[in-house]
C-alpha cells in the first residue's frame, strides 16, 4: 500500500478478535456488483434487503439524526455487513455508502436461511460474527460513555490501524487517511474539533497526517489512550460513585 | 406488577423488534439456578462460558473502566446474555449481576453448536437475536454521539418502559424502579446528574417516581425527548458541516 517507504510491511492486526468459522466458507459465490467512490448501496429510504460482503473497497455505514450523522463503523474486503436484513424487518435507520471504489456480493435473507439449514455452520459462523460486532459495538458504548472526545479519536484512530493499516518494522502503522468528517462522525463530534486534536497529535509526535496518508506511533498512541488522565480520573472517581 | 391501581394493564412492547424464530423452541430444558439480589453471576476474573437464559428476575450487564463502570444493558425473563461465550473467547471485560432475585438456565458453547448442527433454526434464531442486539447497540452509539445527557437519559427512561413496563388505560406505564446509579451507568453520567434530571422531568409532569415505582408519560416523554432543542440544532449543524 505505502511501499515507497524502506520497510518491511506487515497487516497490523492488533483489535480483530478470532473469528473461528469463516462464513465465506458456506456460501456459494454472487454475482459481483461495483460502486462508485460515495456511492449509496443502500439508503434509509431503500433499506438493505440482504446481506453485502465486501471483495474490494471500503463501505461506511451512516445514520441520521436531523442534519447530523454518525458513522456506526467502516468495512473493508473480507468484511460483512446489511445485517439487519437478517432480523426480518426493514431497517430504515441506516445508509451504506462507498468511500471508494468498491466491489460487493450480497445474498438476500431467504438466500442465507436456506443455506443454512443445509449447511448450519454458516450460521454459526454468522453467528459468531454479529457476537464479535456486537462486543465491538459495546466497546463504543463503553468509549463514548466514560471518555473524552481526544481519547476516543485516537481509540478510532487505534481501532482503523488495527484493521486497516500495515505495520513497519519500528512499529509504525500506515494506513490510507480517512477524511475529518468521516472521523468526526465515528467520534460524535465536529469536523474542526478533530482537525484540531489532529494537529495536536502530530505535534506530540503520536501521528503523521497527510491528505492521503496517515502514520501512526500506535503504542505510543495506545499508551496515551490508556493512561489515566487527571481529568478521567476525577470523572471516573464522578461516575462511580 | 402493580395492580392496586384501576387500569387495564397490558404489556407496553414499543421498542423490541420482532424476532421471528425463538430459540428458545430449538433449546433442549436445562438445570435452573438461582442467585441473590446483587449476587455476581459472571465477572472479569471468572468469564461467561456460555449462554443464559432469564427465567425469572433482572440481570444487568456490566463493563469497568478505572472506577467508572458503564451499563452495557439489563435483560429480564426470556432474554438472552452471555454471547460473547459463543464467539469463541474468553471476553473478560464483562460482568454480570443480578439486580433482584433472578432465576437463570445456561447452555455452554459446545452444546449450543452441538444443538445447532442438528436444528439449524437454533442458529438462525440465535442469530435473528444478535442482529438485534447490535441494532440496538447501534441506537445507543446513536444516542451517545449526539444526544445531550438530559436526552439519553429520557430514551433510557422510554426503552426500558417498553421493555419493562405495563401501560395503563390512560397510556401512562409503569414499571419497577431502577436506581439512579443505574440509570447513570446506561447514561453515561455520575448519579447526582441523574437524580437532578428525574426531578425535572418529575417537577415538568413527565413522570413521578418513588423508590419502588416509576409511571411515565411515555408518548409526552417520546415528543420531549426527539423534538429538536435549539441547542441540539445548533449541535447538529456542527456535526453536519
Amino acid at each position: 500500500m505505502h511501499a515507497a517507504l524502506n520497510h518491511t510491511v506487515r497487516p497490523a492486526v492488533l483489535v480483530r478478535p478470532a473469528i473461528h468459522e469463516d462464513p465465506l466458507a458456506y456460501l456459494p459465490f454472487s454475482a459481483i456488483r461495483e460502486y462508485r467512490k460515495c456511492q449509496a448501496i443502500y439508503t434509509y429510504g431503500e433499506p438493505s434487503t440482504g446481506i453485502y460482503l465486501v471483495v474490494e473497497g471500503k463501505v461506511k455505514i451512516l445514520r441520521q439524526a436531523g442534519r447530523a450523522r454518525v458513522a456506526v463503523d467502516v468495512y473493508r474486503s473480507d468484511e460483512f455487513f446489511g445485517e439487519s436484513a437478517l432480523a426480518g424487518f426493514a431497517h430504515r435507520k441506516e445508509e451504506a455508502v462507498a468511500i471508494e471504489p468498491t466491489k460487493l456480493m450480497s445474498w438476500s435473507r431467504q438466500e442465507i436461511e436456506d443455506n443454512a439449514v443445509s449447511r448450519p455452520k454458516l450460521a454459526i459462523a454468522l453467528l459468531q460474527l454479529m457476537v464479535s460486532r456486537s462486543l465491538e459495538f459495546a466497546d463504543r458504548i463503553e468509549s463514548l460513555s466514560l471518555e473524552s472526545i481526544e481519547r476516543r479519536l485516537a481509540r478510532t484512530l487505534v481501532r482503523f490501524a488495527g484493521r486497516f493499516g500495515d505495520e513497519l518494522d519500528d512499529g509504525t502503522v500506515t494506513m490510507d487517511a480517512f477524511t475529518h468528517d468521516l472521523l468526526s462522525q465515528c467520534v460524535g463530534t465536529s469536523r474542526e474539533i478533530v482537525t484540531r486534536f489532529m494537529r495536536r497529535f502530530q505535534q506530540e509526535g503520536y501521528l503523521h497526517y497527510s491528505r492521503r496518508v496517515i502514520a501512526l506511533r500506535q503504542r505510543a498512541l495506545i499508551e496515551w489512550q490508556t493512561a489515566p488522565s487527571a481529568a478521567a480520573l476525577k470523572r471516573s472517581a464522578a461516575v462511580a460513585n
